[in-house]
């Protein structure tokens, strides 16, 4: 049995929580800040067997690793004129740990 | 020593937390949200020395294990006219991770 | 690679964590209420490589260690009538977790 601490971006923690529950693993969400990643991040606690680490590491992956986005963008460049270019943002990413288990029950 | 990490329901944890205090547990709460048990769970950590992970582990599944409870619910038959009677909910539970500490120290 | 649980009161965690930054060490907090400190604490998460574990238990040391401040009270001893004097209060304080990590990733 193991723990699996991941800590992600809260625009990613939704779709990311979700698509772990479809697959069949618990999750349970602490409101987490700072850190990791810039303001606004939650820790998603997930309990699985060892043999099963690596799928749920593979859809944390898929749904919460940094990426770029293009977003629109608008600068001044004199008085009461602007120009709108696009910018490129880094977004997402996840910092995982999995840590063994000793004992694990459900009462 | 070791790290015990329970999740258990909103409406359990004070009774519980408070039941591990009487016996000499030091309890950290953290608000959670969704996962192993039904929306408003609550995770206690509790670091104790490993020939008491039992008796801890006890005293939560004395105030937290899953059981039914009969509430009175009402139903509405024809326009106007409704029957009450008894319906059996499921509620507590609760998941418990038993960690290894490698080092414990109190500042 | 270690995962260290930090519980420190509120009043000492912005300071601690700031110092932890800057020494390099990634942060994540989590509110935490009651337990191993009087009402209002700051759970801390920081994962670091073993050899660097002692280094941050340091800083959490400098911060956060249980110390006496002297503050000022008063009390009154006749019917509008006050004296003023020092009172001794215990403050601060923190109980640190450093747990073995079985896998840690960055995605
Ligand atoms: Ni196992
Ligand atoms: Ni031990
Ligand atoms: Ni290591």
């Amino acid at each position: 049995m193991k723990l699996i601490l991941a800590i992600l971006s809260n625009d990613d923690s939704p779709v990311a929580s979700n698509a772990l529950n479809k697959n069949g693993f618990s999750v349970t969400k602490l409101a987490t800040t700072g850190g990791f990643l810039r303001a606004g991040n939650t820790t998603l606690i997930i309990g699985c067997e060892d043999e099963k680490v690596e799928a749920a590491i593979d859809i944390i992956k898929e749904y919460s690793s940094k990426r770029t986005e293009i977003v629109p963008s608008t600068a001044s460049y004199d008085i009461g004129r602007y120009a709108s270019f696009p910018v490129e943002v880094t977004v997402g990413g996840a910092t995982i740990f999995v840590l063994d288990v000793a004992q694990f029950l459900k009462v």
